[in-house]
């Protein structure tokens, strides 16, 4: 047995298969053709955690388990300290936090307005460059967003439940004092968990803080907003608009009067396509792959106690 | 006669002349009252070159001028080492830099295409994260964008005439070699000066050498492109899109093909909006005048023989 023998399986999705299977041999990995020499498994199939128990129990070398996703849930059953297990936590934050940065230039560059347009009109549009913005949530999408955000020296208002500063942001702010850290702010980001503090956080009187010159950015979740205080808004301009990758109810409905606004930037909810989180598994993969067979530690290991 | 008094001149556009007055005194100047006593002008109207002699000729003590763009062209018959001359270069090169970024997002994330919808649909989208970029072009424009693109772990290939290493760029290519530095990029920005060298740079052998995953953004001018080829190009789907800021013809005529393709997105030429000029021209005036009255080198001094 060789610890580079790396087993991809099951083969139910064979476009994940192919990308996982080239990301093992990137990484310096043999794919294993027999079983017994596994010392590796990429879980290739996020759908198929039944099949879990059958394909590992012929791999009596197995010491490590890759599996596909952030959340490990569907796998519960599986968990034990029989193998070290590695997750996709941290993988998929970062397209989330270019997809909120490319909502807000979109909408402060007026480029979807434009996109509309069939002839050449006024000039519309301001700078997020050294603007003010706001972030609601504190996590790893937030984290992301102020990385990408650092060359345009925005000033950076956080939102979160702890009051622990945050490296790239100037201040701090509970969600109770929401609606003074809204103020001045040319862009609100929602990057938080939806939780019972965060269900409607951005009600009416939040929004009413916000001035005419304030888009919504939501890459979160959309009841994090009230939808009824949101179309408020943006029907009396009280906001400069919504650019939302999630939305409530979700998906949104044909009939639903936020499709006809204007000033209202819907995405459908691909801050992360599966085409992209494939892409950034399989970087991940690769780099666990190496990291495995150079003996490094592992990026993503799943805390078994903290069942994180 | 006082260092610190400065005069802004002409009044023929109130809002610029309010905005540079504001600078001037940001900056730690008086305004003027008596053009015997200024030391130095902020010339407050683009459009009305011709009225400088008549004014500055009531200005005896005057020694600097501060023209409002970038470009010196207009003032050519007045430029001599009578004065010290600065201009507006530099200043508008990080907005136009911010809306090829907000473009090339948009593109990638299919936001202007979604924005044209009226229902929920199927994930579309490419990350820029990590992906490669071609900038053509390596002045101020190029050096914004390669700072704010630095956040995204990007490989760049730029193209300029001359062939020195530029910070922050992974190669360096001549224009002649455009067909080598584009393959393989997600994205082509053009920020270049318009010369015998750039026009029509992006010909049809440069597009062919693009890939169907390759989107072009322009925000420098339009002949550096060879529309006719780009309208091939896009029509035959040879590559995924163009969002151009700026078009030849420019104004785009309302008959224009480029209107009606689905993988054209057109914005009209608001890389750097007048409302976002005089922001940022006002910034240098204020930091301008603080220089001036510490005695302190201004910030784009006109070389006169340079004539830039």
């Amino acid at each position: 047995m060789s610890r580079s023998s790396i087993a991809v399986a099951p083969t139910t999705r064979p476009d994940m298969h192919r990308a996982l299977s080239s990301a093992v041999l990137r990484g310096g990995g043999v794919i294993a053709t027999d079983s017994d020499t596994a010392s590796g498994l990429i879980w290739a199939d996020p759908a198929a955690p039944s099949a879990f128990r059958s394909v590992a129990s012929t791999m009596p070398s197995l010491e490590w388990v890759q599996l596909p996703y952030a959340g490990i849930e569907p796998f519960d059953e599986h968990l034990s300290d029989q193998y070290v297990w590695t997750c996709g936590k941290g993988v998929y934050a970062e397209p989330v936090a270019e997809h909120a940065l490319a909502l807000a230039l979109c909408a402060l560059r007026n480029v979807a307005a434009y996109h509309a347009a069939t002839s050449w009109t006024a000039p519309i549009g301001t700078n997020l460059l050294n603007s003010r913005v706001t972030i609601v949530g504190a996590g790893g999408i937030a984290s992301s967003l102020i990385r990408l955000l650092s060359p345009f020296g925005v000033d950076i208002t956080v939102v979160r439940r702890r009051p622990e500063p945050i490296a790239g942001a100037d201040r701090v702010f509970a969600p109770e004092e929401i609606s003074i850290a809204v103020r001045g702010a040319r862009i609100v980001f929602v990057a938080a968990a939806l939780t019972e503090k965060t269900r409607h956080l951005i009600d009416a009187e939040a929004l009413s803080a916000m001035s005419p010159d304030t888009w919504i950015v939501n890459v979160a979740r959309g009841a994090i907003i009230d939808t009824d205080a949101l179309l408020d808004a943006l029907e009396t301009k009280a906001i400069a608009g919504a650019a939302l990758d999630v939305t409530d109810p979700e998906p949104l409905p044909t009939s639903h009067r936020l499709w006809t606004l204007e000033n209202a930037i819907i995405t459908p909810h691909v801050g992360n396509t599966p085409q992209m989180g494939l892409e950034l598994l399989a970087g991940r993969v690769e780099a666990n792959v190496a990291r495995w067979l150079r003996g490094d530690p592992l990026i993503g290991t799943v805390d078994l106690d903290a069942h994180y």
